[in-house]
Parts: structure tokens; C-alpha cells; sequence
């Protein structure tokens, strides 16, 4: 079942539930989604007011990228289902088929696209929430902090699947592209710890 | 709406919309909810495993108390977004009002108690990640941190809303009260931080 169709609280229970999936890699995707929302929550607020009409060209491209963020990453909370199933499945297949390891190794490597995508986007939610820092309503600004904190969680957590699939496979030359895939998005942890710190002084006026 | 019948989409897209409510606040508690289905998921994947019999008793606990924990944020996740809804009506209340600073300052001290509610699970999702760190199936080792991830997203991003309604109280002695309330859960950004380096470091064999 996808997103579209469950719930919030059934989403939330099948997370709780003793299916393997959704797991943590599902829950980062949802993430990235909840920072892209709040993005696009803060450009909403922001665009058409006369006060902030310097900002207006940045926030409506900022909210034209959220949006697609937040569609991307519900989509990518389905495929990180799907590929952590498939993994579940390769490692049923009995121990005597010949076919075996490599449908596992397949199935992993397939399994860190999901994290990798999720860290990717969740690095551009962090770059968006930086670039609207700056120029947003101020009544809303405290949700800028709200989106960088979300999609630092994300990066975290997806990175930390992204490593358990990398640490399954033999080719080392497909691990060390993951990894160094995964590198580039990780550098967005600290840019997000800046944007909170800069909001939090902004709103405590030092 | 209640989360209870809006479907992740929708959620998602409500929190991204120009409405003001659901939005920063309402988002932590789910993060709150989604670090707690997180460590019940976990649980319920040791639970009954020979492997881990050791640590059924904590198990079992640690699977109660997340299990309730999921339930109350999501509703604080409406309380939040009903709390903030009442904040904004207030400050429509017509300037020559004599009751309108007043409805404002009550408003917004009862504004801060949902991301105060939330600071305080967070910080009790950090707790239960971190009881279950060891002796966790280690197949889902990994959504220990991710839900410590999730929780401390979620204190960070509680602590800003705590800490904006706090800023607009006049009276210091209820200010200084939610501070030191929240103050008391924030140590817990330090120990999730703990946890999400502790379960990197086991799961990378170091």
C-alpha cells in the first residue's frame, strides 16, 4: 500500500509493526517530505507580500523545487519498501540455488539507491532551507529551523542505510561509488546545524 | 482534520500549503511519533527470537511505553496545530478590545505546553533507544538511530517552538517555568547524538 492511501496513524503502525517494512529507510524518505513541506510552507507565507517583495524571484523558485521535493520523496519512501522486501526475498531463496548470492548482491546494491536518492534530496532540502533563510517572513521563520532539522535527521539516517548496504557487497568497486556518492550529500549535516543555529539567534534577537 | 483520517499525502500537503496550522510544531511531534513506531518496530523484531531472550523483560517494557508514546504524539500533533490555530485568532481580536492582550498572552502560553509535551517524549524516545541498544536484533540495529535521529529532530524543533512562545510572554515567571521544563528534556540531544554513533560504530565493526 502506498502513501497516497494510508493514513498518517496506519502509516505509523505499520512502522511500529513487526513488518520489516516500512523501516528506518521509509521513515528518512518521510523526512526529507516533512522539510520540503515546511519549505514550501515558509515560501507560501512569504510570496505576495508586499514586505517581502525583494525575496519574492528566490521563494518561488525555492517552492517550485520544494514541491517536487515532497512528491519525490513519498515516492522514494515506496521504493525504499519495495527494495528492503526484495532484499528480504533474495535471502529466502533456498541456500542451494546456484542463483543465490548473486540475487542477493543484485538486491542490495539495489537496496542503497533508495538511502542514496533519500541523502540527495535531503541535502537539497538543507540547501533550499538556506537560501530562504534569509528574506522569509518572519513569523515563519522558526519553521525554516523546523525543515533544516528534519532533512539533517534524514541525511543521517539514510546515510547510516546506505553504509549497511555498502557493507554487504563484494564489488568493492560499486561499494566505493555508493560511498563516495553518499559523501558528497553528508557535507548539508553541518550546513543544517548553521541554519538552525542562524535562526535560533535571528528569533532570540542576538 | 485529524491525522487519523488524513493520508500521509495529504498530511504532507496540508503542511505544505499557505494555511499557517498544520505546521513546525505539528511536524515534531510526528517525528516524535515516527522515532517512537521506530524502537516498537524494533521490539517487536527481538521479541520471542531465542537469540535475544536475554533481553525480552526491556524488550517488552520498552515495546509498551513506545507503543503509547506513537499514540499520544500524533495527538499532540492536533493539539499542536489546534494551539497555534488559537494563537492566530487572538491576535485577530480587534485592537480596542480591552480582553485582546490578554486572550493573546494566554493563547500563547498555552501554545507552548504541545512542543513542551513534545521535547518531552522526544527526550523519552531517546531514552527507550537508548535501553534497546543492546540486545536489539541486530537486523534492525540501524532503526535504533534513526529513531534517536527522529526524536532529536524532533526536541531541536520543539525547543524553537517552546522557545518563540516563550519570547512573547510577559509574564517572566511563566517564561522562566517553560524554560526550565524544557531545558530539563534538552540533555537529550546529547545522548541520541550517543546513541546514532554507538550503533554506526557496531554496525561497521569498529
Amino acid at each position: 500500500m502506498t502513501n497516497d492511501t494510508r493514513t498518517v496513524a496506519a502509516w505509523l503502525a505499520d512502522l511500529g509493526s513487526e513488518k520489516p517494512a516500512p523501516g528506518g529507510g521509509a521513515a528518512a524518505a518521510l523526512l526529507v517530505a516533512t522539510g520540503a513541506a515546511l519549505v514550501e510552507m515558509v515560501t507560501n507565507l512569504t510570496i505576495g507580500k508586499p514586505r517581502y517583495a525583494a525575496s519574492e524571484q528566490v521563494m518561488q523558485e525555492v517552492r517550485a523545487r520544494a514541491a517536487d521535493i515532497r512528491g519525490d520523496a513519498q515516492a522514494l519512501a515506496d521504493a525504499d519498501e519495495a527494495a528492503f522486501t526484495a532484499v528480504v526475498e533474495a535471502y529466502r531463496i533456498p541456500r542451494e540455488d546456484p542463483g543465490r548470492s548473486e540475487a542477493i548482491q543484485a538486491a542490495t546494491a539495489a537496496a542503497a539507491r533508495p538511502p542514496l536518492a533519500t541523502a540527495e534530496l535531503a541535502a537539497e532540502v538543507v540547501a533550499l532551507a538556506g537560501r530562504i533563510c534569509e528574506g522569509a517572513n518572519v513569523n515563519v521563520l522558526s519553521d525554516v529551523a523546523v525543515a533544516a532539522s528534519s532533512a539533517r535527521a534524514a541525511l543521517e539516517s539514510a546515510a547510516i542505510n546506505v553504509e549497511i548496504n555498502v557493507g554487504a557487497l563484494k564489488d568493492a568497486g560499486v561499494a566505493d561509488a555508493l560511498s563516495q556518492d553518499l559523501a558528497r550529500h553528508m557535507t548539508a549535516v553541518a550546513d543544517a546545524d548553521e541554519i538552525i543555529a542562524a535562526v535560533r539567534s535571528a528569533l532570540s534577537g542576538s
